[in-house]
């Protein structure tokens, strides 16, 4: 049996289908792009009956991506694989998915279909797929709760009538690592088909069990598995690629298997994401949650310090990602604050450190995570230039144009240390992009939003002080300077002026890692 | 072998220690008794050595939460067990939890100790916390890398020292479910320990196999398993609690064990949680993200329609959630609007029907979420009623206090279609607060916000249009009316209107169903 697993991601389709995940198809286009540089084995491209929306996606990526073959899903229906053959038509490698529900629920109560007319409806559709089409997967959807010689039937019957692919779907995400190990072993031995006809895994995570059930089929024989990036898919979503294809190759000891994927290109689709959909992965998303790489606790920045490998099993830029993975916070460490400091050109011993550190805390105690340049101003305070080279916001304005069809223009006034108070005005299509180009006018430094997240701190109703308690807004963001990404948050109880300082904030690290490599080019932030 | 299974609870300190999650004492203590009303076993507080705040905590969890045992983090160093002790000294069942790394690469790199060393370090702060607590837990940290007989022999030092749970962490989130079995399997024998010393796992998600892994620990023989809500902890986090919980109870069949949670309050910690830390859980997050219980696909909602269990495993009350998990949304079909519709009140057949799917694609296709208040708006147009009910924002101007110390007044003017227009005034500590007080003011819809969420669209730079395509941002919200949420959201180039329109949209979905329940009390929304 080879050792080769193909990928075949359904972020365009399952994921797509789910509510909040909508694409268009521009930004379809975009993702397939970046699933064809990840090298995907194959591409669902969405359901080309569904909807024109759906048909015309599908046929944008099969015209326009090059590399993995492009798929369509199809029900058993002689109108549904028509309209994917027809999305198809351009693809130069190209796949016909055709699904039907064989569990007795789903024959039951959604399709009022017998055993035998639903065997009979995967014969005909299959053999009409291969007429337009030499690569034919057939889903037996619900497979995992369906009888199971029935299920060797029915793979059996689609193997037969020309499927290259035979997809055993836990719909309902169902299953446990056990007990789809023990069916794809029954499936291998009861399942009547060619040997270059492979079984292929589609799991859903509604246990969490996704990305444990995907590798349990591969070490019972399965050799493609369905996956999107972040997991997207119906409810809890699908096995993550990024999990998938990680577990594969760092446990490559373990399940003696791999696939083509480019995982240096991880970070970037898990962006392109990101942006598709408006929704960034949570923080303590594996391998693409900010958090996946970061280190705040002391007890754990020593270590890393000492060996990146006693709390770290992947390297950052294995997956196309580049940081130190060390944040600074409050539960950082002296260890850590005296190697980030001489990182930045001030050695730090005894004394002097312990004075840096009891700085550190407070700060870190009062805005959670302290970035860069607010870390090199703390540090050049204690050689009496303190926050003589900060920016920080002043005011900032918005006027609504009279002319309706006319942009609003934003008034920015930043304040720094040295230079004093610098006003400048910007116009753009939105009065938070007007601000945004005011700070970069002034800042000198130009950039690209990349993510804004914003969330709202309620008020804490027991709370009577007039201080930082009441309800409030936090801002993160990160934005591109240079193709490199900076990030910067801040708090505020108003929302403008919030964005503002967190863009303040992310423009002031991009400019003082800048500074950093003018005065030190040997030294890496 | 008892089949009950401990859950040890860690969301305030692996939790709390990782970048963005970190919480004030008055948000660890809510969380506490939200986790108290879960019923976990153990509530590890935090980690009293690490700092005052810590050790803050630690005590004011001890001093005003019942039922769970409470447990402090301490490295095997008398400071760290004095101050463990201190910490938990009002608790009614408190535990003190030693750790020390026991492999290779952490005794070399981290601790510079040889294994003798690390031995009677474990010997002596075992013997040493159980002068304060009867309830002593061991972990090794990094078990997973250390050599098996290496720890066998440590585990066994720390139950002969009084040690009565025994963890065996996977602190770097490398292992895999087939090989957690086999360790575990094998201390089952090799350990020397009394009956009711219990063995633990510790579980981190790296690769995204933490919830399979701790299940297969469970299979195994281990008796406590150690999570968090929303899986929060360092890196990509621990085993989350819900997944796992959600796990072993659907699965009992497989499992053959259970926990003492109260599952029907897992909604409830989940949404403290999202409060406390600003962070909510992505929308395909098993058990608890939006989409968990959520069907928007035509295809799925046929098949719930018909019969939940095609689609669904768990049911939403199980969690306390309330939800029909029916989403209308661009990929819904005509069988879920007839359905919603005749619960709405508006039986819906033949060409009818088609006009209103027709409508409702086109709604969809714009705003990608169709909820209650739209939807009803849409199916009063049929009846000629069109939009006459709805309320939409007009204005919404800021006027920034003279006093510096005075609030800001915010200005709101809606518009509804039998109403008109009115405006009204309103301050608060913050505009946004301001604002939504005005517009409750207005609709006679008093609320709490429970969520906001912002996400910043970039502009296409490839588009030239002066339509919706620039930059803009979306706003999603939950509010609270009268114990029951109701949510929101709304596109717009700028900040605060988007904030408002998502506000007025959540209120008018509150106000719908209040409408509906007056007219039609036995029909549920």
């Amino acid at each position: 049996m080879t050792d080769r697993i193909r990928i075949f991601d359904t972020t365009l389709r399952d994921g797509e289908q789910a509510p909040g995940f909508s694409m268009t198809v521009d930004a379809k286009l975009r993702m397939a792009k970046a699933l064809a540089a990840l090298q995907v084995d194959v591409i669902e491209a969405g359901f080309a009956a569904a909807s024109p929306g759906d048909a015309q996606a599908v046929a944008t990526v099969a015209r326009n991506v090059e590399g993995p073959t492009i798929a369509s899903l199809a029900r058993a229906h002689e109108g549904d694989i028509r309209a994917a053959a027809e999305a198809l038509k351009d693809a130069a490698n190209k796949r016909i998915h055709v699904f039907i529900g064989t569990s007795p629920i789903h024959r039951e109560f959604k399709l009022k279909l017998s055993r035998e007319q639903v065997l009979e409806k995967i014969r005909t559709s299959v053999a009409l797929a291969r007429e337009f089409a030499d690569d034919v997967e057939f889903s037996a959807e619900d497979a995992i709760r369906t009888e199971r010689d029935y299920l060797a039937e029915a793979l059996s019957i689609a193997a037969a009538a020309g499927a290259t692919t035979l997809n055993v779907p836990d719909t309902v995400g169902y299953t446990t690592p056990d007990e789809i190990f023990d069916l794809f072993t029954f499936l291998g031995t009861a399942v009547d088909k060619g040997e270059d006809v492979i079984f292929s895994a589609h799991n859903h995570d509604d246990l969490g069990l996704a990305v444990a059930n995907s590798l349990a089929a591969i070490r019972a024989g399965a050799r493609q598995v369905e996956c999107a990036v972040h997991g997207i898919g119906e409810r809890a979503g699908n096995a993550s690629l990024e999990s998938l294809v990680m577990a594969l190759r760092t446990r490559s000891d373990h399940y003696g298997v791999d696939t083509a994927i480019d995982a240096t290109k991880i970070m970037a689709a898990s962006r392109t994401l990101a942006q598709a959909t408006n929704h960034q992965p949570a923080r303590n998303k594996p391998i693409v949650g900010a958090n996946a790489f970061a280190h705040e606790a002391g007890i754990h920045q020593h270590g890393i310090l000492q060996n990146r490998a006693t709390y770290e099993i992947m390297k950052p830029e294995d997956i196309g990602l580049s940081t130190d993975g060390i944040v600074m916070g409050k539960h950082s460490g002296r260890h850590a604050l005296a190697s980030r400091a001489k990182a930045l050109g001030f050695p730090l011993e005894g004394e002097k450190l312990d004075k840096a550190f009891a700085e550190f805390k407070t700060v870190a105690d009062e805005i959670g995570v302290v970035d860069t340049a607010r870390l090199l101003a703390l540090l050049e305070g204690l050689e009496s230039r303190r926050s003589k080279r900060l920016w920080s916001l002043g005011k900032v304005d918005i006027r609504a144009p009279v002319n309706p069809t006319a942009y609003p223009v934003a008034r920015v006034e930043l304040e720094h240390g040295e230079r004093g108070r610098i006003t400048d005005l910007a116009s753009a299509p939105g009065a938070l992009d007007a601000a945004f180009t005011a700070v970069s006018q002034i800042m000198g430094i130009p950039a690209r939003v990349d993510m804004l997240d914003m969330q709202y701190v309620a008020a804490d109703p027991n709370d009577e002080s007039e201080g930082e308690q009441g309800a409030a807004v936090l801002v993160e963001m990160a934005i591109e300077v240079d193709g490199e990404l900076y990030t910067g948050r801040a708090r505020a109880r108003d929302i403008l002026p919030c964005c503002v300082s967190a863009y303040i904030d992310a423009a002031s690290n991009a400019e003082a890692v800048r500074r950093m490599r003018a005065s030190a080019p040997a030294q890496a932030a």
